[in-house]
Parts: structure tokens; sequence; C-alpha cells
């Protein structure tokens, strides 16, 4: 099946061609109280259980590729090459997360022996280690319906530290997720996990009233500014403020050195293909690129090959994506670059715009800012004292990449800059394709996140549902395992400040 | 000089004694355009210079116990003991944190190599570590004026991660304060940290308007509920919400068991010292204790010898407490409990009320509420699933205890569900007197903190102040250095997902 073949009109499979209607107050009730019901089961659960059980989803979601890929196609006019390997990167993702779970150094354990002789004064036994925050709203993100969404890199992470998800559904993709849903709970439930784990929601209203839910505790967000703020001051407005984890917006910026526009042709090549790729709908989309003014490479850009126009994600994302554009174009210091033809149409064919360095200087928040769709800006730049002053105003970002010689003078400094304003610094490497690792960062200041101490991609993710508890003086059958003496599980421990060989 | 007496009036040193006036808007702007300028030279400085410094204060403090003690004496009304040893916890408070620099371990450093058989498909090179948030504001508190002022563990936290300090003065103890200030702030110059690095500012609108400014990049807060939720709302308000870390309230509930009744006249004793320590006036005071009330405990706590009565921090505690007692008399299902002569008077003996179990039930936002000084709360119960019932209903707070046996049945089950509620469990001990170590936490969800996920006291405070940067790609020359190969600090690394040897 091809990426643009509709589903058979009349499939038997009457469940995944039904879009499911907006969750009622009711069903939300019975929702937030089974997620509660679930939430201290599951945190008991040793991990080596909750490892199996995010195995045993992988398992069954990989068995439900050719019954889920269609679907996805269907809702997102993402071609079917990409969504096998988004797949591919989710199942993977659980996985890696299960065999964190069997590591256990996420937990952090930390034992203080009781100490007499401890300078600030006699000390007692405490020992230390993570444990779940208890049920998540977890809002899933319309641009990976696999990798963002039902079991995605939040709820992977709010699962793996012993949390119950509720998921608010994206508008973009309702059948997918009920059938992803339903793959999911039933590998759970067959794995053995307790019933109401992971169960969806529909609407609007049912994700915000999720929000102030007492029994909710934290909740998990990725999508636009705007959507992901009004969430997070509703977390905040709670009498009981929650830890609210939102992924917003980024307009990733590429600065390319003075010595680096020698290889502008390549630059210019490889720019295209990342800030087009997925039809440009990715958070890491390298929307900006500095270049200096005395080199070839605006020319470069102009002449440089462009895919064909793609389908958005969806009518929405195409009125959204060409009014940005427009009012883009509009601006007085901003024209058109290279090749316009299609650009507004729908599909749109890709987009190049240029501006000058000393205009971003001059309105910062009017032309940095994204541009959700295949478009970029191109700014050209007087000398490296002005790309370094770009650097210095830019907003929180997910990512900033530098497009460098190692020789650079400006090198040392602008990387000192933007680590400062991003949550990932590359060199010589372009920010789309963010691969699931334990050393890896998605976040970032505001607005790329509204929790600049965390990440929502990697093995690192699952602190953000984790909070930690100190246990004074108690006896060994009352310690969680990881901090009893005799280690059961044999985790990472740092006994009186220095881990355990 | 003892408690009690009065700084000489004609004392030469006419700065310890005069009271500096609330910080302009215009004095306001050059600290925090100070802060700013000291932000990236401190970061960057290596660990050890940085460990050097606060070691370098603690000296400085320490020499300066004569100086400073009387004048904490004279604005806070607590004994001269109290406050050597609370001075004693400040500065080994500051080494401690510059033992952890030194580890670097709390860099969480990850490197993550090239691997073409990553399997979710070939993986670029990426190496994480955690860098600091920028300019912190820290607001003091009250009822430590060295351990949670000046440069007490918010400050300590925040200067260690990386981060200058703008630090609120508590109104209650400014003369210390500014001697506090300048004694540090000549020891971090003298040491070679750069200007601006901690800084003070006074009254209630300079504090509100750090929170605002752009150039602050994270919060923190010891006191009360509402003041702190008013920073935190604040502080989430902004254009660009930043992280908050505020320790808000607690009751610090007690449950002793049917079991543990038997030994119920040593428990009344041991919880009288615990509430009535410093007059009441700690974070972790045990605020209820709850007793089977089929036991002699109730006698047994009315018969307790109580400590005579002290003077509270200063006038507005006092009202504050004396009418915060009042209003839990009026209440219905409230009666004092043994002695009763001059709790309300001031300074105020200690006070002891009774209520049941089953009134906490049905008001559990009337009764179980913190009354800041020597008073506390006791609550028969009926039996252990009202005990659990008890537990069920808490809020947030910093600690629970248990005064429990092993053999305890219903003691499984209690700790659990108390460490769903508390950052600290105790069993068989007391709240008060909180050790700084590694495995400390004091935290727990609100009302005790605005951050869960967090700690204010022991080593793992460091991290609230920190932010994680990924590097993709980037040349050993631009790495921080404890993420390169050579590891030139010798830091501890987590190499392609295990901790290296």
């Amino acid at each position: 099946m091809t990426a643009q073949q509709p589903a058979p009109k009349d499939t038997p499979n009457t469940e995944v061609n039904a879009v499911p209607a907006a969750t009622s107050t009711d069903e939300l009730a019975r929702i937030l109280s089974a997620a509660d019901a679930a939430a201290s089961d599951w945190a008991q659960r040793p991990a080596i259980e909750r490892a199996a059980a995010l195995a045993a989803v992988a398992d069954a979601l990989d068995a439900a590729a050719a019954e889920l890929i269609p679907v996805a196609q269907e809702e997102t006019n993402l071609p079917a090459g990409r969504l096998a390997g988004e797949l591919k990167r989710t199942t993977f993702q659980l996985r890696l997360f299960a065999e964190l779970l069997a590591d256990g150094g996420y937990l952090d354990a930390r034992i203080d022996h009781a100490d007499e002789s401890w300078p600030m004064g006699a000390r007692p036994d405490i020992r230390r280690s993570l444990e779940p925050l208890g049920p998540v709203v977890v809002f899933a993100a319309s641009n990976f319906p696999f990798a963002f969404s039902v079991i995605g890199g939040d709820s992977c992470s709010a699962l793996a530290a012993g949390c119950p998800v509720v998921l608010k559904v994206h508008s973009g993709h309702p059948r997918l997720s009920a059938a992803v849903g339903r793959v999911a709970a039933t590998a759970l439930h067959d794995a053995g996990a307790p019933d109401g784990l992971l169960q969806l929601v529909y609407g609007t209203q049912a994700g915000r009233d999720a929000v102030l839910d007492p029994r909710i505790k934290a909740g998990a967000f990725t999508g636009s500014i705007s959507g992901g703020r009004a969430l997070f001051d509703l977390a905040n407005s709670r009498p009981d403020p929650i830890p609210f984890y939102g992924e917003l917006g980024s307009v990733n910026p590429v600065f390319v050195t003075q010595a680096a526009a020698a290889r502008g042709a390549e630059i210019a090549a490889e720019f295209v293909a990342s800030y087009t790729l997925g039809a440009g709908q990715f958070c890491t989309k390298p929307g900006i690129l500095l270049v200096p003014e005395d080199s070839a490479m605006l020319a470069e850009l102009a002449t440089a090959a462009r895919p064909g126009p793609a389908k958005l994600l969806n009518d929405r994302i195409q009125s959204g994506y060409t009014e940005s554009l427009q009012e883009l174009l509009r601006h007085d210091d901003v024209a058109a670059l290279g090749g316009t033809a299609d650009t507004l149409a729908s599909p749109p064919a890709p987009a190049l715009t240029a501006t000058t360095a000393a205009a971003l200087l001059a309105d910062p928040s009017g032309l940095i800012t994204e541009c959700f769709g295949p478009a970029a800006l191109v700014a050209s730049y007087r000398d490296e004292e002005e790309l370094l002053a770009v650097a210095g105003v830019l907003d929180g970002q997910l990512t900033a990449t530098v497009q460098g010689e190692e020789s650079d003078v400006v090198a040392p400094k602008l990387v000192r800059v933007l680590a400062g304003k991003a949550g990932r610094v590359l060199w010589n490497q372009w920010p789309t394709g963010v691969s699931v690792t334990y050393a890896q960062q998605h976040g970032g200041p505001y607005p790329a996140t509204t929790a600049p101490t965390s990440t929502s991609v990697g093995t690192a993710g699952v602190t953000r549902f984790l909070r930690p508890v100190a246990y004074q003086g108690m006896p060994a059958h009352l310690l969680p395992d990881a901090l009893r003496d005799d280690n059961p599980l044999g985790v990472p421990q740092r006994i009186n400040g220095a881990l355990a060989p």
C-alpha cells in the first residue's frame, strides 16, 4: 500500500473507521477514577514487571504495523516509509526504557548510614530514591502520530516511571489513536498490568478537565506555544499546582561561519533537505539560517534543488502554514528567495525567504518565529560580531546548530552563547532526526519548553514523572527494595556519597 | 552575651546597627545587571574554583561568628547556642557543596558515541551534562537566619551550580543579613569570584520585581503558603515562566500505632521536645499527633512536662501565632489539652490541643493546617483503619512520621500511603533537625513545596539550578571539560548508558 492509497471504504473492521466522540464528563470521571485506582498497584510493581509490560507493548505494535500504518497514512498524509520508521522508533523506545528499568540507575538510590561523627552533628540513617508522581495526563502531538502520541515518548516515560497515563488524543489522528490504544491496552492487560493504566480521552474539554482534576499529578504536552501555554497556565492555576512539561516551539537557528561558507553549496543542499524533511513539520526543523553576506551562499540557496510539493498533516495545519508564510512575506525586510511557484498552494512547494541579520536584531519577535511547515528564513550577516549578536537575542530553543570549521575563532564564544539558549547544540550536523539515546536532550528554556530542567526525548525523560522520597530510620522490611542494604534488585546505590562499586 | 542581652547602643560599628532601606528601582536595575554580567563568568569557572570560593565563605563566616551571632540574637530572639549550631550547619553545608563540586557526579555527564548499529537507526555522537540556569532570586526565610537566609541552602545550591544569587532579605533580620552579606561578598571577592555574584535586595517590591525580571532565570523561597504561592504565580505569569522552588507549609503528622502506644509516656516526652524545639518555629515541627483513643496517651500528653515560655522570632509571628491558636480553639471539635496557662501570652508557653481523627476526616482543611509556633494538635483515633484514612486525606507534606513496632500489621500500608504524601518518612524518630546529607530530601507535593521533584536540603538541591545541554558532533575543544573523552576533570561519566569504572 503506498502513501497515497486510501484504506478500502468497506473494510470489515468498523472500529478502525469510526472516529470516536468527545469524552463526556461522566466518562472522564470513570477514566480518572480508574487511573487513580491503578496508580498504587503499578507504582509498586517490581521494575522488571513494568519493563516486561513495555516490551510487550512494543512487540504488539510491531505485530500490528500492517494494520496501523495505513490508518496513519490516511489521517496524516505522511508517507508509509516515514511512518514505518517512526513506528520502529516508537517500539525501540519502549524497549530502551524497559532496559532502563532493569538497570535501576534512574532511581538515583542514595543511602546515608547513621554517622555520629557527621561534622554538623550526628546524622540518622537516611535513604532516598525516586518514586512515581501518580497519574499523568499526556497531550499527543499532531506531527508524530506514533512517536509523540498514544504510546510515544511522554507515555512511555510516565509508564516506565510507574505512573498511569490519561492520553488526550490529538484531533488530527483519532482513529489511529484508538487503534494504537487498543493494541497497547490489550498488550498491557495480557502482560498482567492493572486496568486503567493507559486510557484515551477525546476533545479539548476533556483534556482541560483532566489537567484540573486533583487525581492528575503531572502533565506532558507537545504542540504549539499557544496551546501549551494555556495548559501550563491551567496546571499552575490549580489549588495544588502540578508539574507541567510542555514542549512548545523552536526556530532551531543554524549559524554558518564565514569560513564554513566555503562549502556553501553542500551546506545549502543539506539545509534544504533538513528543513523540508517531513514537509517541515518537525519540532527541530531548522527555521533560520545565518549566512555571511559576502559569500555565494544566498545564490547557492536560491538555486539549491528543493523537493516537490507534499501534503501537510491536515487542512488546519495547511491553512496555518500559508497564513504564517504570507505574514512573513508581508514584512518589509523579507523577500522570497529562489523559486516561489506553488509555495502558497495546497499542497505547498517548499519555500525560502530572505532577510538580514540587522533586520532580525531590529525585530526579533517579528522575524524569529516558528513557521510550522516547509519554509525557512535565510538571514545574511555582515560580520561575526553580528552573528554573535543574533545568537544573543534568541529565545529558548530546542536546538541551535553551528556549521563551522575547527579553526573558527568565533566558535568557542558562539557555542557558549548557544548552549545558554538551547537544549542541544550541534556542530556540522542537522537538528532534524532526534535519536533516542541515554545522552539525548530535547528541551530548552521557554518557549522551547515550560520546564528547562527536563527532556522529552531520551532515557533522562523518565525523571519528569518521579519525585524523591527519603526514609529515616526505617526498618529494612518497610524500605523500597532499591534502598535495602542487601540490594535485592542489584540497582546502583550511592552509599555515604560515593557510588558503590 | 546571652540571648536576651541587646547589643550596645553605642557600638562603633554603625554598619551593623543600621537597618538598610528598601532597594530602589534604580538600585535593583544595577543589581540585576551585575548578576547578569557575572553569570557567564561564574558558569565557566572550573568547578574547583567555585568550590574554593564556597569554602572561603565558610571560613569567613566561622571567623565572624562572634560578630554575627549577637546581631542574630537581637533580631530573632533565638538563643546563642541554637544560632551557633545553625551557623555551624551553614558553614558545613558550604563545605559539603564544595566537595560535591570537586566530585563532579552532580553534572550527570553522559556520552553516547556515534553508533551505526543503533537499533532505531544510526545515531550521532551526543554528549550531555548539566549547566547553570543563570541568575537566581532567593527569598530568605524568617526562621533560619543563617541556614535559610543570605548564604543558606538555596544560595549555596545556586552558587555551587554556577548561578549568581540576588538575595531578597527577610524583614525579620535585615541587619544580620547585611552583615552576613558583607562577610560573604568579601570572601567571594578575595577568592577571585566575579563581582555581582551574591547581592542583597530589601523590601517586598524589589523581590517581586526581581521575580519578573527577564535576567532572572529561577526563584527559590522558604516561607508561608500565601507568600510563596503569590511569588510562584508571579514567576509563572512571566512571558517566559521560570522554575520557582518554593518550600511553603507542612503539618508533619505523626502516627502512633496501637502497639507503639505501650511506650506512650516516652513518645509523649519526645513529641513535646520536638514540637517545642526552637519555640515550634521549624518547617518540620510535628503539628499533629495521631494516638489510639483506647490508650493512656492523651493523659500522658496532658501531663508531659513542657518547656517554659520562649519569645517568638518577632511581633508579627507572635500575633499570627496567637490568632491561629485562638481560631483553632474556637473549632467545635477542639479542646485545650493539659496546661493552658500563658499559651496565648507573649512570650507564649507551649500549647497542646486535642481533637479526634473523625473530626480531622470531617474537616481536614480546617484542622490539618500549619500553626507556626509552639502548638500541636493531638487527634485520637478509633482503629487503624481510621489511622489509614487520616493518612489518605493529607495534603503534601515535608515529613510524615510513624511511631510503630516492627510487628505492626498496619505499618507497610501506612508507610506506603505516607510516602505518597511526604518528602521524608520517619520511623521512630522525630522530623525536627534536618541533617544536610547526600540522601536528605526536604520537599514534597504541594503545599509542602511548589516543585515536588526537588529538594531544598541536601546535596541533591544543586540540580534545581541546572539544566541539561546536549552537544552533537562537537569537536573536543568546544565541549565542556566534563564531556571530553580524555575527562580532564575526572568526573563520573555515563558512557553508552553505563557508568564508566
